[in-house]
């Protein structure tokens, strides 16, 4: 095992009613003035607008409204946000949504604390700036899935060719987070679905990295995997299920904690994303659906082109899927088989060809998903494999 | 699911060579002058207080010491902590060792701010007493097994019958713990399989609560269970295999950190450590071996109790020790079985009367176990249910 750091900033209220202690948390971490973003206006549909306006009258907070973040958020709402914050004199930004309000929050709360423009923020800019301060930040989250709740990070669309750009800093942890379940008994089926296919896929990211022997964190991680395995499907049969929205919310929130399954282990530069947000750039795709897809495939090329990595494959299908297969590659062949029947439980497409991807692309969106360098850390990915990858799954 | 707030204030520092982040860190939480707690003075002899007093002096920190902190740790330790404290003008404490040594600095730490005497401050007294400040703690741990590290309580012992007090409170979270596998290889093998047992007990004791389908939780739990059952015999083999010490040292950290496999289910009291604590006070017996004593027989007292329970216990030996019965009340009897045969493995006593109590003292130790109102969740354990279950595991 290698050495780390266990950090987790974030406190989490979960569960029914948890709205009731937003005003006055706001309060003790110096909030007066609150920075309320969210995206489409669903929230004004389902009751959580008016709860949260409710919370800012008992505690008498003042709040302006940043409406209207889109899926794959742009960098034009973050700077839209930063000029609304300073403006207006706020010192608290509550995000209300799922990953794309509170990655473009995380963006805000950086960029207001920063004299200068906020992609010099972004992760691999050659602006040599570094984060150094950022705005107190809260969430409430109305979607499962990215763990943006509960992680240090957010991504950001920029250019005409919608790059997607990372951010991330400890001091972009929320200061807190309140996990309703209740809240995504409205979210569709295919977000739904699409956000347990991101928090399954952080998990397996975390998972898939050179055995150190970090058995307390791979075990850990194969619980809530075995769990969301389990309970995602009842949100298909119901969506009211509260046990089983409770129990993706809070795999969502466990599976980027500190990224505590990652811990002690070495980085595996997160491939499965890497080459996932390409297919959301170019298609404007769902982030979870492209993970969905390019997984299996990815699983393969990496059992085929690293066969010394058989055991950790071969591992998963046992301790997650309960495969009984003794032969390894066979077991590992096995785990694919059954989290491509899992994907197909959820109603993933079945493959980016079905997800309305154009073969003509594949090249371009290969060679963009490694332009920053090639990917993974079983193997290396350059634009030769993800090529491969992506025609295994097209 | 039952609501829950994740709450995780200490910052871990694991593995090798950690200790170099002490002094620097010490500081950044407002310490000049700490008091520096410890044991029996093994820190001298393995080179970890060498190290200590290496880091306070390059960082110029001045200290006073407090040696001789006790196994089963007294409140008169705990006094004259408080004294040497306030004496000295401290402003920060340094706990170096076990859980022993680690409850008693949490003790210290509200007591120096507290204007009386620290026992008011214990669960269950009628002072009306409450924490409401401490001074700032942090912890370098010798020894895996209490989770006393990541962890807001602390077990104290009082008066000529040495009566088990707790200590109780979120500010008597350390602010950060340092755990640096290293230093538990010189700890005697009985010790390190006592904490091992330790360990498995704070997982079991979140684990048998009545489902409310908290399956992260639950699949989390059951995943350092596994990492325990699996590593901790390396011990035996090896007492410096590296990473079977740092996944057990993990482990403890991970299964008090927030109390997190717990959250959203009802609280069970702890009912093994209850009647463990009645063993510690009358045989000095460390603490950990008697939880290995009395876990069998309550499992077994349980069982058949409260039959509507087995799926649980079940579970625990299909999910934990892969037991592939199908009849829950055979599963769950060679669950138990299991666990006493890794109890046997890690060289445990196999029932009371090989530990050393007597016979006679069984109907004193079950009546004082109680003595504070019945324990457990899953049935209520009152005086006659203690005595059978102690005569069980005589």
């Amino acid at each position: 095992m290698e050495n780390f750091i266990y950090s987790i900033p974030t406190t989490a209220y979960f569960g029914r009613g948890q709205i009731t202690i937003l005003g006055e948390t706001i309060k003790t971490h110096g909030g007066s003035k609150v920075l309320l973003a969210y995206g489409g206006g669903s929230i004004k549909k389902n009751g959580i607008y008016a709860a949260i306006l409710e919370q800012f009258g008992k505690a008498g907070l003042a709040h302006v409204e940043l409406s209207g973040i889109k899926p794959n958020p742009r960098v034009e709402s973050v700077e839209e946000g930063i000029d609304m914050y300073r403006t207006n004199g706020c010192d608290f930004i509550l995000g209300v949504g799922g990953g794309s309000t509170l990655d473009a929050c995380k963006a805000i709360a950086a960029g207001v604390k920063y004299d200068g423009p906020v992609s010099d923020l972004f992760v691999g800019e050659t602006s040599g700036a570094t984060i150094s301060a950022a705005a107190p930040l809260a969430t409430v989250l109305t979607m499962a899935g990215t763990g943006s709740e509960m992680d240090m990070g957010g991504v950001i669309t920029v250019g005409a060719d919608h790059k997607k750009k990372v951010i991330m800093h400890p001091l972009l942890n929320p200061k807190f987070s309140i996990l309703d379940p209740e809240y995504t008994f409205t979210v569709p089926e295919y977000h739904s679905m699409a956000g347990v296919a991101d928090v399954l896929c952080h998990l397996m990211e975390q998972y898939f990295t050179p055995d150190v022997a970090a058995k307390v964190q791979d075990r850990m991680n194969e619980g809530v995997m075995k769990a969301v395995l389990e309970d995602a499907p009842k949100i298909l049969v119901n969506p009211k299920d509260y046990d089983a929205r409770a129990n993706i919310m809070w795999a969502s929130s466990m599976a980027l904690a500190g990224f505590q399954f990652l811990l002690g282990k070495p980085s595996p530069t997160f491939p499965l994303h890497g080459m996932g947000h390409e297919l959301s750039s170019l298609y404007d795709m769902t982030h979870g659906v492209t993970l969905a897809l390019l997984t299996p495939a990815w699983m393969r090329h990496t059992m085929s082109a690293a066969p010394e990595h058989l055991p950790l494959f071969a591992r998963f299908a046992r301790n997650v899927f309960d495969v009984r297969e003794e032969v390894d590659a066979k077991a590992a062949e096995e785990g694919v088989r059954r989290l491509e029947e899992f994907y197909a439980t959820i109603k993933m497409p079945a493959n980016l060809r079905q997800a309305g991807v154009t073969e003509e692309d594949l090249e371009t969106l290969a060679g963009k998903a490694v332009e920053n360098g090639n990917l993974g850390i079983l193997t290396s990915i350059g634009k030769n494999e993800a090529l491969q990858i992506m025609r295994a799954a097209f």
